[in-house]
């Protein structure tokens, strides 16, 4: 039986809710959601908008309206990104964030605008008073990764919502390794645009994802199109969800979320996270005491979304993703994890890491077996 | 037992291959397609590249790599409005078009793009010669649907495409209501670039769609991220598909529309267009003979890509979808179905219309019991 931990490109398994949700959506309700007035379309509307309260609940939104579903956590970044600093201005980011951030402000910053990415500490970490610091009269935006997808380092994100709120610039947070996986209240933590995934931490399928908004934000759309509602005018509707959702839902995709959603509720995130911390915790002990490799991120579990990066001296690490594949069924991924700016932090670019990523159904014994195979790759390698 | 007439919304049921597909990557393949090396992520590309490969066969696309999948058919209009008018210029279009295509077009307009809409008859059928005529040395675009949401007019393409071809000018197709529907084929007809949607005429779930790009044309992408290849720079890959293809992809969708696309593929288009022009004929012919009716659209049956608009005398047309939902278990669509300008190009803005569209799964005995019920309706408002 494979051990699956690349949980942090996507999780797997599934839990068996979600099947059964999008085989009972595309067996009965099936309709297109706010399109027609017949049975199944306001069936389908209802199964969206139970996905918008559970997501809604699940972030501490200001209200369900303010949760919009895009197709992934990037298409959102893309929204905050272009939609506040389309017309330039500076923008502040970190030295951890994946290329959903860094690609769409290196495409702005060759436009004109102004970016700063504040260094991070070999861990990961960001310090929140050299954030404060390097804020301007001109900036639109600072936007941060909850957690690194190379390291699992936790953000300050709360620290970095009141320096926001102090400075009175949007704060913009990428949880895409992180919903699910940390608790996140949007209210208490000051943010204002909440980027998220469905397919890894919340445990939904690919296809989902979105972007919670504050009350204290607008944006223009970044998509025009039918939206089911205003049908009369070839102008977008300037009312939320609507303005930012274009053309058909993934009304299907967004029944498995909304029932992984629930799933998460009930059991809920805190209890998950601690559940992830012990395998970490596991993990990191494991490794660290074979020698020969090394461990990157942070030197507390509590600190860590679900990620552990690893190297092995004298072998490159897609060799070892191979080993761990082939030998002991093991999947990881490898390489750089569309994070180079991660790399050039702890210091693994451009050779990158072996990621191993825990999900809610990851094992204590599966970890066991896990470091067992790390030593006798490690055993192999001298 | 319901019967489903609004696949212009979106197709049900959906062929059984497609769930089995969905459920089977859920269950099994279930990686992130192009993400990571081991054996999963490598099946779930896998299934992605033949997914391409099946739709490329269907649409005759120069090759699979400029298949480019997006959540919608909004999404791709999007790109190619955005894409190539994103610096200004001149684009034509027609009087028929879906608000997927006029509220972007709305959009580059109040930027400062000038915008052609040539005038459709009252079938909804756009006249080639008038497409010619307002053509210019400045004009970036023609862009029109393949056949009406509203009327299921079939538009002139392979004449169009000839015109742009003569004009030197990409020349753009909507497909939404056509894709797996009526035969399409891109190198014969001269389309540059093909935005279709998986989940009407194609069979496959929500959340799916794409772009197909001819080799005459590239396009700048919207949306900047991680795409999984490349992953060193903090730029975007310049090949396709990467290029256009931002973030995770839905592929537990894309498996069920190759799927959808396999199953199609069996039986070919054209003989599913029989079927249903087949129907349509029987609908038309059935609703204009009951008195206080008005049937829009083509007189032919083999001009139209399965859609029927209709109104009856001293009803409004939400009260007719209601009655057919309630009394008889037929579900359609009214109002004006995101297409404010097709209303007005057929005399029906802003009451709008009662819509049916039909599938290759209905049935002529079904479409017997709509006529009957359309009747009895018609009886009971005189």
């Amino acid at each position: 039986m494979a051990i699956y931990l690349d949980n942090a490109a996507t999780s797997w398994p599934k839990h068996p809710a979600v099947l059964a949700a999008m085989q009972d959506y595309l067996s009965t309700a099936g309709g297109n959601p706010g399109r027609s007035g017949h049975s199944m379309s306001v069936e389908a509307a209802r199964i969206v908008f139970a996905a918008r309260e559970g997501l809604g609940r699940l972030f501490n939104a200001a209200s369900p309206d303010r949760v919009t579903f895009a197709k992934n956590a990037t298409e959102a970044l893309n929204m905050i990104i272009f939609g506040l600093l389309g017309a330039g201005g500076h923008v502040v980011t970190t030295g951890i964030e994946h290329n959903a951030v860094m690609r769409p402000l290196r495409r702005l910053e060759s436009l004109g605008a102004a970016l700063t990415v504040v260094p991070c500490d070999r861990t990961g970490m960001v310090d929140p008073d050299d954030v404060k610091r390097v804020v301007t009269k001109n900036t639109r935006l600072i936007i941060a990764t909850h957690a690194s997808n190379v390291t699992g380092a936790i953000m300050p994100v709360a620290a970095l919502g009141r320096i926001a709120r102090e400075c009175g610039v949007p704060f913009a947070v990428d949880a895409a390794q992180t919903a699910g996986c940390v608790p996140i209240d949007m209210q208490a933590d000051n943010i204002d645009l909440l980027a998220f995934t469905g397919h890894k931490g919340l445990g939904g399928p690919q296809g989902t994802g979105g972007l919670a908004l504050s009350p204290a934000v607008e944006l223009p759309p970044l998509l025009y199109g039918g939206t089911g509602s205003v049908s009369e005018a070839e102008y977008q509707p300037d009312f939320l969800p609507d303005r930012l959702e274009s053309g058909t839902l993934n009304a299907v995709g967004i029944a498995g979320l909304g029932a992984a959603v629930a799933e998460l509720a009930k059991t809920g995130v805190a209890m998950l996270a601690a559940h992830k911390q012990g395998l970490v915790a596991a993990l990191v002990k494991g490794a660290a005491s074979i020698p020969g490799i090394t461990v990157y991120g942070p030197a507390d579990a509590a600190d860590n979304a679900g990620v552990v990066s690893l190297n092995f001296d004298g072998l490159v690490c897609s060799e070892v993703g191979l080993a761990l594949d082939r030998a002991f069924g093991i999947l990881t991924r490898t390489g750089l994890h569309c994070a180079p700016a991660a790399h050039r932090t702890i210091g693994t670019f451009p050779q990158g890491t072996v990621r191993l990523s825990v999900s809610r159904f990851t094992t204590r014994e599966e970890i066991g077996r896990v470091v067992s195979a790390l030593g006798q790759i490690a055993e192999m390698a001298r």
